[in-house]
C-alpha cells in the first residue's frame, strides 16, 4: 500500500533544456517538474525518497571541442555521453541509466573538463528523469 | 485512489518505426500501442488523461540530407535530433521528454525541413512513448 | 488490483555496462537488478510476468569497425543502433523500444556481425529496462 500510494502524492518527474557553457550549466528552460524534486537554481536531482529512478539525458556540441556530459550521483561519475573533436562539424549522444537511490542521494549532471555543449530553442540538450517506484 | 488506478484501466504506451520520407513521415512498425493513444494513421499521440508523460524518439540518417526530427507538442516544439551534413558518412541521435500533457493534448514527430530519416527492419528510427502517472 | 499491486510486489529494473567484445558481450557493472529480472551470467533479460516493457540502450565504438548493437526479444530483431566505419573518430548511438511482453519472454542486445563496442568505467555503453505495468 505504501509503496503504491506514493507516486501519486509524490510524483518526480523534470524535464530541462541545458544551456552552453563550458564547465558549468546553465538551464534555459524547464518543461515540467512534478514534485519539484529537481532545483533549477543548483542544477541537482534530489531524491525525495528510497526507490528505482530512470535518468536519460542528450547532449549536441561542436566538434571544436569535446562534447558530451557525465551523470553523476553524490559525486560519483555512473555514465556518460563523450564525442571527441573530429572532422564532424557537429555531434550528438544520449544515454540513460536506472539507479536505486536512497532519500537525500544527489544526481546531476556535468560537463567534461574544457567541455562544451550547446543548445538553443530547438531543445538539443536535455535531462530527464522520474521515479520508477519506491522501495 | 483514482491516480494510483488509472494505469491499470488505461495503459498507455506505444513504439513504431518511422519511415524513410522527406518531410512526412510513413510508419512501417508499430511494436505495441496499449490504450491507443496513438493514431498509427495520422502519426499524433492524444493525451488521454491529464498527467506526465515521457517520449522518446532515435533518427538516423545520412550525411546527404539535416538529418534529425522534432518532438512536437499542439504545434510548438519541444526537442529535437539534428545532424548537418557532413563528412561522416551514417550518423544518428537521440532525444527524450517529461511532458506535462493535459486530456487532448497532442504529440507527434516531424522531420526538419528539407530533412530525412532513414529506416529499414533494423528499426533505427523509432518514437516511444506513455504515461508515467496521471495528474 | 493486482495489476497495481505488481510493481510493488515484483519491481523489475536493471542496468548494466556492456563491455568491448567482438561478438559476444561482457558485462562489467552492475547499478541496479531490483527483481532479478535480468541475469548477469547470460545477459539476458526474461519478462516475469505479461505486461509492458521499456528498453533502452547506448553504445559508443570507434570508427574502425561497425559499432553498435541488436535490441533482440526470442531471437527475433526489434530495434538497433548502427555506425559504419569513417572518418569519424568515434561515434555513439541510443534507441529505445516499449515492448509488450509475455512471462518469460528473453530480450538482450547482441553486436552486429564483426562489430565492436567500446566502454571504460565513464559508461559509455549501457543497457537498462524496467516494467511499465502488467496486463
Amino acid at each position: 500500500w505504501n509503496k503504491m500510494g506514493f507516486q501519486g502524492e509524490h510524483p518526480v518527474g523534470f524535464f530541462l533544456v541545458i544551456g552552453k557553457s563550458p564547465q558549468s550549466v546553465e538551464y534555459k528552460r524547464i518543461f515540467s517538474n512534478v514534485g519539484n524534486a529537481y532545483d533549477h537554481n543548483t542544477g541537482v536531482f534530489t531524491a525525495p525518497t528510497n526507490g528505482l529512478y530512470y535518468f536519460t539525458f542528450s547532449t549536441y556540441g561542436y566538434s571544436t571541442h569535446a562534447a558530451g556530459a557525465v551523470l553523476v550521483k553524490n559525486a560519483v561519475r555512473q555514465i556518460s555521453t563523450y564525442d571527441s573533436p573530429s572532422t564532424d562539424g557537429s555531434d550528438s549522444g544520449s544515454n540513460a541509466a536506472v539507479l536505486q537511490l536512497s532519500t537525500g542521494d544527489k544526481v546531476h549532471v556535468e560537463l567534461w573538463d574544457n567541455g562544451q555543449v550547446f543548445d538553443n530553442l530547438n531543445g538539443h540538450t536535455t535531462f530527464s528523469g522520474f521515479l520508477l517506484f519506491s522501495l
